[in-house]
């Protein structure tokens, strides 16, 4: 994976300059300076500062020229309107890396905006890995480099964490140091002038000390790279985020159908599931999840073993097991006939296996050494409940000595207060994640193997179309020379020519009588349509007439349509009538569509017909490129989905011929950027086939790249 | 309400006996009579054990018989088998109430069942209310009562707890402890043999020391009863519940449609809605709540106010409000205006105001002040991170004393650890509930805002409709008589004239000419439906011909459904067909069913027909009796409720026609408890009323009363 050449000088400096450091306390230049030293950083240190001798101890230097060439990172805390004249400065010293602190750009608009603009440009020009601006710094406790204003340290840890929000690092590190949880690398990106949280994604997938990476972002900086990089990078290892603002975005108003079903999170939920992200939305599911993967290996399957002392929570757990996609694992005859031969007679020996109230150390280690030898079960959550007799600390220390013995992940769940405060920190200290209740346990048990599943599963294929680009290229051409933006059904037929699309036999006809001659060459029965540039929906001023049998039906139809389009809406041109012949019998009708989403570019759409997508609101969403994969699992996603395998004895419907079209308009999407939404609605399926009936095709306004180049 | 006579005395005993109290350290005998002592009762006290004399420095009684008369609570904790003797001699005492710790019955099935069923009869024959056997006592701060064998005294606070696991009373009890969570009363109810949830419920809503009601089921012991006791009890306070084994009761397998697709939980879910209980999945949710409730007053409406010192958290809150029942509040002009008079430039003075990370206790507090003075906000949430500058502390008192100055629920989220921990102190201290995250917060205030919304809803309002039972039941009596458990449908039309339901004019025709005959009788169009007392699913044998337009077209489908129903279902007697008229122009099918549920009696589900129901699984279930509102609601729940309303232009259908058709359905399966199932599908509706056009009643195999009577 690629990132910016200079990150690594950004973690790993050899010596930090802080420009801006500052004597006073309390002041964002002393608080940084003092962190560094507190941190035990054991490069050089060169606080920067017209006027000062020494501060903390340190000795001063009066300006940026004066620093020595060795010098690979520099901390800025100087007011906005001085930061890009420092980083001209810097750059001229061949400084790598930067980190401002510094806010007032982008996020305050304005003034702002153009400050920022101009750092950023003299951090492209001397190519610096800039954080920032407007961030609270950056953390590697493996160089023992703390570079933020956040008071206190954090403990070394396998945890990478960054953030979009500086005020939620202050919280999240002053959180984490009740939980004893600790990090690797803890950093704030800020405004993202330079680096985003794709550098930082490819950067983590490398890092050693990194084994799993969370993350906080209002908004992805460039979505096509986003998608590449951290596609890669959930190979490596976990990734777990929150993306904030979901509801905000919904509210867009969009253009058409299409549009108004997919609003933008659903372009972040498509780029997070076909990357392989785990998504979360609340913050303690993000250091739930983290603690389980930080301690952890991952399962060999979704089966769950419980052990519980109270059969309340080992109800609850099986609900929650159930609820999720995970499976109270069976046990086998052998492990029920061990667990009866130890446990009391009023005991459960199936799971959740219940070891009753009265349950000490012993007894609850013997019960769990038999459940872990069982093939059938790859994780296990033991549930304990402070009994009079319980002896918590006891039961911990025996639970980490009967998990040591077997190589699965296991999961604590102590329920109560302080009478089980030791017993959670005995498991904590043997890396056996320990929860309040058995819910979050479930969930964690669940991300993790979510996870396995997503590793496993093989590299997604590419499917390549023939198509004549040519062709389709002259048709996109002259519309825009037209100046129209939608292009009129039968020149985007032209279009579906051109993708070798499958399509029912179509004419255009000006007169009653070309359609009943077409008809008569086509074969009855036909359909016919409205044909005009202004009319996108023609059932609306009831456009379509199906089933015309014989050509008295395809006169009545032919003069019934072109006069009611033309009362109905007296801004059309009507250029007469598509006559189209009725391919597919016994056929459901589904959309495929694609929108071009200002992040990500173009989101592949997939619905069944009519009031499914547009009452019901049953869509599936995929960015392009769609893998083979992705076409598979769209089609099965819907809620209606059951209903194209076929209800009551009805045969399915062709799903390679959806999966084709599909992909088909994946590649449609990429190939001309120009194009900025496309809908095939319906596409008529059955058994045999699948035929694209009707097709609405609209331009940008202007040419729209709709991606952005790939950094470095 | 109405609960058990000697409740009183269980909770608030002159003086207690301990059957069974033990010297032995650590015996449960010994831990309850120890907390009973810790916990200061100032009653009299009197262990009962026919061996000591003194035990905890009280004088030991040797037998029961030696008890001194004013005893009227008794707790036992001696072997099973000789409870129901102990029993028997307290009841022959005059002793009120009993709270049975031992286990070893009804759990643990065989022998254990007998004995449960002794312990119930006697205690029913003196009329004691008995708590238990197999719990863990009984708790009430109030009267220094600590019956139980759990470690540790709760604190005194005005949320009453009763849950059916023993085990998770214990986990509970020191949870609580650890966040200062206080309990009016402590009950954990076992066994049920004698008192259930419901007696608990009645007697709670009159406490004047609870607030709010929280309780962990797993069964709900007399489904009518609760249903009745808790739609009262919540009037008065709100009642928080979990109720576990959600996913396993659904694996029953159920004998027809609209049983499979009902399951048991599906009745406790109801019951949950119909009752306003606020039902939450996970323990950490069942006391977030319970916090809030504790400790504020009600929104006056559903709009939040959010201020923050972080962005990040700002827009989390943001989406978590959108995506609830909660309204962002538009804050007035004059609000705005004023917030900019006191926030600095670059602050956000729209909803979530945010306040920016340097804001300092006198910043928060002119913002707060603001924000509570808008009569568009009816409740707050304030979000702190501990930025360097913050204060924590300092802003939790400025919060404090802002608050006290209005009348609004507030809020606080102080997002950390060590650097929050006193100022969240301070705050709940100051009855000002405080959480980790906003997520929670969010859900606390979604829950006071629908428990108000729950309390000023009027009354449900009953409707009675005139029906002939007499008629009706003469129609079941034969049924039975001939001992067919399926009502054939043209006796079933007998069912629904005598409730006068509006059905299509239905005749049945044993030939071809009949047919014919009556389809002139009735007008064309016609259909016609195979009629036959063992083909219930008509479709699936192609049994249905709809819209047949002439006496040719009757004849026809005569002989073709007739002859296909031979032939595939030999084992069929097939009187003929069923000609129907088609009276619904335009008309939608919906389906009216009923499954008695063994728990709740008749469980009324509603949906639309065909795949909507049988794919989509989209329907909405109420218990009988249901209430106008409960019929009107059923109707807009299911997601294909727009579909009803019409789309594309179409007019809505008659919803008054279904709330008619649902509340007979409700009366009907009230009338007969005979009657086990009844499916009206499909109801065939317009915009101008609905028709039941086919229809199945399935009998009990024998007289099921499916309620169970009222106590006392």
């Amino acid at each position: 994976m690629t990132y910016h050449r200079n990150i690594p000088a950004l973690f790993n400096p050899e010596n930090v300059a802080i420009i801006g450091a500052s004597a006073t306390t309390g002041k964002i230049g002393n608080v940084v300076l003092a962190n560094l030293l507190e941190a035990g950083f054991a490069g050089g240190i060169y606080p920067v500062n017209p006027k000062s001798e020494t501060i903390l101890g340190c000795r001063v230097v009066r300006n940026i020229r004066d620093l020595p060439d060795s010098v690979d990172l520099a901390v800025i805390c100087i007011p906005p309107a001085e930061v890009a004249g420092a980083v001209d400065e810097l750059g001229k010293k061949g400084v790598k890396s930067i980190v401002v602190i510094t806010a007032g750009f982008k996020e305050i608009g304005g003034n702002g905006w153009y400050l920022e603009e101009n750092v950023k440009k003299l951090a492209e020009k001397y190519g610096i890995a800039l954080l920032g601006p407007n961030c609270l710094g950056l953390i590697n406790t493996g160089a023992r480099l703390n570079t933020t204003f956040a008071v206190g340290q954090p403990a070394r840890g396998n945890i990478a964490f960054f953030s979009q929000s500086g005020a939620l690092c202050v919280s999240i590190l002053d959180w984490a140091q009740e939980r004893s949880l600790g990090f690797s690398k803890f950093i704030s990106i800020g405004n993202k002038a330079i680096l985003d949280e794709s550098d930082i994604l490819a950067y983590l997938a490398e890092d050693p000390d990194t084994r799993v990476i969370i993350g906080y972002v209002e908004g992805v900086e460039c979505g096509q790279r986003f998608l590449q990089v951290a596609q890669n990078v959930t190979r490596e290892k976990p990734v777990i985020m929150i993306k904030s603002g979901k509801t905000g975005a919904g509210a867009k108003a969009a253009s058409s159908h299409t549009g108004a079903m997919a609003g933008a999170d659903q372009a972040y939920e498509a780029a997070f599931v076909q990357t392989g992200i785990m998504r979360v939305s609340a913050l303690r599911d993000l250091f739930n999840l983290a603690q389980a993967f930080s301690s952890l290996s991952l399962p060999a399957g979704p089966n769950v073993g419980v052990v519980t002392n109270s059969g309340g929570p080992g109800i609850m757990a099986a609900d929650a097991i159930e609820l999720s996609r995970l499976i109270m694992a069976p046990l086998s005859a052998s492990t029920v006939d061990a667990l009866k031969g130890i446990l009391p007679p009023f005991a459960a020996f199936y799971n959740p296996v219940d070891v009753i109230g009265d349950a000490k150390a012993d007894r609850f280690s013997g019960a769990i050494d038999i459940v872990l030898k069982d093939e059938m079960v790859h994780s296990l959550l033991i549930l304990v409940s402070p009994t009079a007799r319980t002896g918590v600390s006891d039961v911990a220390r025996a639970i980490v000595e009967v998990v040591a013995k077997h190589n699965k992940p296991v999961f604590a769940c102590l329920m109560g207060g302080p009478a089980v405060r030791e017993g959670r920190e005995i498991l904590v200290r043997a890396g056996i994640p320990c929860y309040d209740f058995p819910e979050p346990a479930i969930q964690a048990i669940e991300a993790l193997n979510r996870y396995r599943e997503w590793k496993v599963q093989p590299m997604p294929v590419e499917v390549c179309y023939r198509r004549n680009i040519t062709k389709a290229r002259e048709i996109i051409r002259k519309a825009q020379a037209d100046g129209t933006q939608e292009i009129v059904e039968f020149q985007a037929q032209g279009l579906l020519k051109a993708y070798e699309l499958p399509i029912p036999d179509t004419r255009l006809c000006r007169t009653s009588d070309e359609a009943i001659a077409a008809a008569k060459q086509i074969g009855f029965p036909v359909v016919l349509k409205i044909a005009s540039p202004q009319i996108s929906h023609k059932s609306d001023v009831g456009g379509v007439k199906v089933n015309l049998k014989s050509p008295e039906e395809v006169q009545a139809a032919f003069l019934d349509i072109t006069s009611r389009a033309q009362r109905q809406r007296k801004d059309a041109y009507i250029m007469g009538c598509l006559v189209q012949g009725m391919v597919a019998r016994n056929a459901k009708e589904v959309l495929i569509g694609f929108k071009r989403d200002p992040q990500f570019g173009p989101m592949i759409i997939f619905g069944l017909g009519g009031i499914y997508v547009e009452v019901l609101r049953d869509i599936s969403c995929r960015l392009a490129p769609l893998s083979l994969s992705d076409a598979h699992d769209m089609i099965r996603e819907i809620k209606s989905f059951p209903l194209l395998q076929g209800v009551r004895g009805e045969e399915s419907v062709n799903f390679t011929a959806i999966e084709d079209i599909l992909l088909i308009m994946s590649q449609l999407s990429l190939d001309f950027p120009e194009i900025h939404e496309a809908e095939f609605n319906p596409v008529l399926v059955n058994s045999t086939g699948a035929w694209v009936a009707d097709v609405r095709v609209i331009l940008a306004p202007a040419p729209d790249a709709g991606t952005c180049g790939l950094k470095e």
